[in-house]
């Protein structure tokens, strides 16, 4: 049974490689979340262990490809920032696209069980992500990209917060809609103080500005180990890029030992789950050697 | 904070849309499952359960899209063909590539349990899957296509039946390599017989032509129901196209009525576990409504 | 100095191939040609010297590319079928498209002085022209494609007709649209018959259905010879299909020697510029081994 | 006659928008110019007339665009850099790319005659050209794409310069071709001078270097006029860039004032045939003006 007659169907693959030296941003969304969050009793506006997980299946994606520069989530979105000079998969757009949404989809369900063991909340069906890819040609049209969505977390979380307190506090929703429609960011900021006491610059960091993914090195018992860690800034400002100059410099290696000035120390960060679950691996690599080296 | 001096990055999003009347195919492949298999110790060179597995993702997949003809699976490998009028996602490319991709990987985790209890295996790290879009302006391409990657199951099961007998039989793997290195298919055949009393022919054919995934009507307990249901066949003669005109013609619709005379029955069909699935949902809408309606 | 430093750059390029198999249509349109044809003083709404220039044109792309089926022209625009399995240029969107653009461009200007000598009529500024490709994956959407050309000029040249009779009768160019504005088919064909005796079916046919470009074999002095001829029919029923197989069988070759069967006479065509150009060539090159072989 | 049947078929058109903000090079290729020079009989190596000829089209060209930051012409090809903001057809590539090697076909023909006359040559057949398109995102990419192309022009012009002295020498095509493998740069100079007592380095400049095209500000009899004039100098260095920053600084405007410190004089330049041209239609302009005002 000769392949070769077939064969010639190959040709019908249609290379798309993505444009050399360009930065390349794929996003994660989630498909038909609101109902996945309802059937699964996510907590509103935001569920820390959900966000939690989004920041697992993060972690996972960054460990695959050692060329992304920056992660960035909100909600139920991702971004993968793969560096200019990245050749993961030969920048084959379908492969990369579909490896992303797939390893995400899998580390997502995969860590669920850490996460929610507590709540003893399993999967009701499985959740699912599309993705896409977009190319930026410069570094200020990154941050611009990068910029849009953290802009985007804070309209949407103000908005989200102020709604679900005026649900709590008793109206409808389509009540609490009708509250809001036309409000300005400080309208609703006067809102959550006036009739809830909430200063909203006083909520949690994470919701208002969403979760920055990095790799750092940082002190921990064995010495200083390169970890992602969870970064919770501004990203707007000049600041933000100031202090972290590896993500636009190409000449920053990723995997160069990490420098004393630089490290991070664990007491800040062992509470964030994907922290502990990479000292977790790291024990459990050390172990394992322990055990081989007997 | 406006979102508004951000938002032109959305401009850099490239619609890269489908051509319309023209077949899509979306294959999706294990990525690394050499490695995957061994951590999971399947059965070589065919572990049933897991292919059943892959079959089980299948059927979610076909489930979600209505639009899709027919489903083929062999190895770490399934393909999806859309119709030539689908208009998932408006046929962008990237949003399909990835939500397949996506989809098929969430099932594949969510089943594992079913298939997989019996042998008391857990899945140790998220497998994944990259997937690529392909476009067939002809039926006969589509044809060979399907045909193409039917004959490239029979090539490789054939030569893996024989490697891995070779190899049961004491020979070190680079042994057995040598032995067939250079072989036609009918010395193989006549390895399997003379060595091991093997007649290729009486394989299961699910090893030797994969797994046809069609929606077809079957005649269950509460009475005609359209189910995907597992076909193996060979597809490479005209007769499987004669057997199922729906595929390729437009005009039969995907959701009629199953006509009486194309009625599968079920007996021939509920030891496969993606309809003994279906089957069960089936049960539990039905004792959900008996409930509801009380 | 080392080209070895930059050639890296090449990478840049991105082959944008186009599907194979599919008929792949490249459709070249004049620039500003309302201001080229003003400037040049071409009748209205039909300048016959103007059309068998692009017909010129037209004729030099095909002689170029045996792998065009069918052109087709009206206005200031041509159509050009490329067959299924054409694969010039390896079928690289770029070449193909700007090619057929520069290659049409070039023999609309060196045909010029052919076409006006009589009318003493010199080109005034470069005349120019844009291209865009198109694919239709089958057979019926390519005939719709050129059904949607050939409507399009009916439309047109129906208006056109009864606008710059209005015109040449003595209203304003804005009177004669008002008094256009909503008019159907049938209300142009009255207005016609009715204010000016003219059977719009009387009208020129070139002007009503464009020009179809086909090679056919033509009985010439020297024997039969294959052409490209133009043909003026209705392409949107079946007859012309039928008329023509040619152009969609794969299987009729477009070089085979002139069958007899379907071989056109001379006296039909000799009026035709393009025809009468291709027997000049031929008596030149005649002219030219008569006189090398002396 | 109802369009509407038929329109769907515009839905094929796929949009292929060149990536926003990134650099977009068009670049023209003689097709088949080895024979067209044969025919026309251009002086080998260097046709003086026939480089004056390119630089016509690729002046025509860039007075049609005024995105056209910088071009860059050598032997039968011309490069055309579009800013990063050009939105020129909203970038649309099959557009942009025909265009563009339409308009400069349609102006080689135009203005074939002023530039041959003198030696009485007629053209033959029809010449063309094909284009393609790529981005570069970075400004160090787009320089060291043009340096490519430069570096080009010398390697191929210091061959044919002793290729052709030698064959005018007496040796064969194919002696001389055999003299030459293998020599390196050094080698050849050192031909040319033992042998011809020629000196590379005082040949032309035009032949060694190519032609770059600059609007710059010109002074001339009327005041200061920005005009394209053709620049001849090292592209691979710093200096170039320092000397003519507005090639790359995107706050240059293009069609600002000409400022007094960089104009140029025209003594230097009205030997070109692109600036004695320009001027030519400086004056016509001024005499029309003159005689309506009249």
């Amino acid at each position: 049974m000769a392949l070769s007659r077939f064969e010639y169907v190959k040709q019908f693959e249609q290379e798309d490689k993505l444009l050399p030296n360009a930065w390349i941003v794929v996003r994660i969304d989630g498909k038909g979340f609101h109902r996945f969050c309802e059937v699964h009793k996510f907590a509103k506006p935001n569920d820390l262990d959900a966000l939690q997980l989004m920041n697992m299946a993060g972690m996972s994606v960054m460990q695959e490809f050692n060329e992304i520069a920056i992660g960035y989530g909100q909600s139920d979105e991702y971004s993968f920032v793969f560096r200019r000079e990245a050749n993961v998969y030969q920048r084959r757009r379908d492969k990369l696209v579909s490896y992303v949404a797939s390893l995400f989809t899998s580390a997502y369900m995969f860590h669920w069980h850490r996460i929610f063991e507590r709540r003893s909340l399993t999967i009701r069906y499985p959740p699912s992500f599309d993705a896409r890819t977009v190319l930026y040609p410069t570094d200020e049209n990154l941050r611009d990209y990068l910029s849009w969505r953290q802009a985007d977390v804070h309209v949407n979380n103000l908005y989200n917060t102020t709604f679900w307190n005026l649900v709590a506090s008793g109206l409808s929703n389509s009540d609490a809609e009708r509250e809001l429609q036309g409000t300005l960011a400080s309208d609703k900021n006067e809102i959550l103080f006036s009739k809830f006491g909430i200063n909203y610059n006083n909520e949690p960091i994470m919701y208002r500005k969403g979760t920055i993914l990095l790799r750092k090195p940082v002190r921990v018992a064995e010495g200083v180990k390169r970890l992602i860690v969870p970064i919770f800034e501004d990203l707007i400002g000049d600041q933000f890029w100031e202090r972290h100059p590896e993500i636009l410099d190409k000449k920053v290696t990723t995997t160069k030992g990490a420098g004393a000035d630089a490290v991070l120390e664990l007491s800040a960060l062992d509470a964030q789950p994907i922290v502990s679950y990479q000292l977790e691996v790291l024990q459990r690599k050390k172990a394992g050697m322990a055990q081989a080296s007997k």
